[in-house]
């Protein structure tokens, strides 16, 4: 059973999601890529997640065909495929409906970078998608909401901001493995809460300066970063 | 006991609504209907949820004349019974004072669409109905509450927009059965707490374009639905 | 042990003050009183709700003299004693921090009538008393605190509202016993909270005509009460 | 093993931190100093709180030298250090980035004292740093953070007010011991909370005059408390 694993990783990923709070219903999922064999694993559609196993994760290729598994895949999967094919560095991808950042994305702003929590996590604001227009909708609905992301980070770094909020819809998150973009949906909502308190009690706040944004990401990310206990 | 089962749908769906966060105290009741039958099967008043019984649900005609049950039915029976006598298509009614969607009927505002998670479960914003006026507090109150609940809708399909804001008081939400229409009522607290977040950071927002709430509802919704793993 | 039973109601009410999220630390303290003896049951000063008995809870008369319990009452004894005396219908008294009811405090505004859960528990807005002056501070401060409590209630009948904001500092409830009493400070927060809630939403909100103030209180309230079973 | 009881006693004040709901992911620290011996311990930086043991404590001296423990020390250890070395009387201090404080931290705000429950744990406004420069950010970032704090107490008593904000990123506490300063940072999320609503009710609110602030302070804290049951 050679995709167990990635399934399993997929798995875990999705209860970590409900553990931490994001999930609504059944709302949200997750989904992982191994790119050594080029395949996706992702949550089934509507399934609740009391009671999922390992086995009910769906496995598609990069062009969405079933490659195993019996139930159908998140309605959401063509989203998540067209961003595994445009940002070949990351191999987990989150969807939500959390609470703040899906108030965000429905207000249509982008979350500003505020503060070294959000610095930590974000080498920047999160960017908002334009609204869908009426053909996108009409159209592959699904597959264009990624074409949508992938264009708002044509002058982005998808790795350095690894989150985006699609206008009146809710965010997607990504990152190198499910666990990672689970971590990044937890942090996003915590930066998205502390910017809307912020905005509210200073509604002209300009946010951290390009130096403290810099120090605080580069303090937990890339090849200088100094945190924790994973240095040589 | 040929109503058990409809006494018990209805037991287990006060106590999901107790679990879902939604209930204060006693406020909160939900009925469930028998079309078969033409009966209504609805929580005792002003009874503590634990320890509740099958028993203790209360079962009556669409006239209020009580059929089954020893206890007084919830004081809001009338407001149920109107709907089941105007909305021929439901078998359930959920009331609550769940905190956002009651602040929104307070404010006297409909609940504006301003997000596909809306778009998931209303067609449309939530509407609110005028206040009462003295001489429908005064007459029958708990059933004029559900005259001004049907009046709202004249112009609206109670199917596709399940639920309304009574002005002053709190929300009704209904459904095919008792447990769908307290879903509706988690979906309703969430797409309240959602706009009203919303709006605080974009007071001007105005809203999905239609096109995006057709799909979304569409998408989940009536026979062309898609969501899930029901389709055959 | 006479007095058993009234310790053991206060600190039951004490406890479920707690289970109801309402206190912070140690802020928070129910009291009960015995007319029949005229005497009065505390709380302790600054001792932890875990692991309190009922041995702990302090006994006085109403002028304050210690009676039965080996610990220091709690430091708003005078508080509650004062509030015994000028309402003699009461038997218990809450004083809580919780958070919205605090902010209203803090805010100095009364709570408005703006919904029909407030109006199920209080006949009209919750009164804020003025800010106490440096003269009432320098002095008996917590005795002050307790008489410009009544001053606030000189038009206003404590039974119809059983609940003060006190300006600056936090509210205090009552009721015919500890149990009452508690109940209402859940009902407060709740009500202030969807005040809030409400007024962010609609500053200009007028609240309840007074026509559904009347019907909701005296629904639940008085010879008249409909609501629940225990209608004769 | 002399040092257990100081690393026993940092490691309690982690996980209760933790328990009280302040830590979102690693983000926050405890550190506890030993006046006699001069040395510091202070939790490992990035390490999860599940499974931590007093063993993983990193001890150090003033000056950062490691003296027992094979971990590396919280990433925040300078700004510890920086405030044990400039407030002789300290014991003990916590970082967190708890949502509230970190709003008014974000906003670039000192929260007010608008009430006693803030005047109960802090006899002021609680200050904020300026925003650190270029230069400070550049240079030794953590350090520089611990002066900015020192800075802004230039004029203040650190035991009048136990807490203070780093602009744009989050607050810091102290107090005599580790449990103490996590008391303060449980008192200091609460009453920002209780600020930041009290503004959106009132956006002119004066706060408490001084004689109620001295009144609440000097109530609990100094020669002359009176609360609690520790008077001799």
């Amino acid at each position: 059973m050679p995709l167990l694993s990635l399934r399993q990783s997929v798995l875990d990923a999705n209860l970590a999601l409900v553990r931490a709070g994001l999930v609504l219903d059944t709302f949200g999922n997750v989904s992982g890529m191994d790119r050594t064999r080029g395949l996706v694993a992702i949550k089934p559609s509507g399934v609740p997640y009391d009671g999922m196993r390992a086995q009910d994760i769906v496995v598609t290729d990069l062009s969405g065909k079933i490659v195993e598994g019996t139930l159908r895949p998140s309605s959401d999967l063509d989203t998540h495929l067209e961003l595994y094919r445009s940002f070949p560095s990351i191999g987990g991808v989150v969807h939500t409906h959390s609470l703040y950042a899906t108030s965000w994305a429905q207000a249509g702003r982008p979350i500003p970078a505020l503060g070294t929590t959000h610095a930590d996590a974000f080498h920047g604001p999160v960017p908002v998608t334009p609204p869908l227009t009426d053909a996108e909708i009409a159209g592959d609905y699904v597959l264009n909401t990624g074409r949508a992301i992938v264009r708002a980070f044509a002058l982005l770094d998808p790795v350095a901001v690894p989150a985006v909020l699609v206008a009146g819809h809710a965010p997607f998150c990504w990152g190198p493995t499910p666990a990672a973009a689970v971590h990044t949906a937890i942090m996003l909502e915590y930066a998205a809460q502390l910017a809307y308190n912020t905005l509210v009690l200073n509604p002209a706040c300009a946010g951290v300066s390009q130096a403290l944004l810099d120090h605080h990401y580069l303090r937990k990310h890339g090849a200088a970063a100094t945190y924790g206990q994973q240095r040589s």
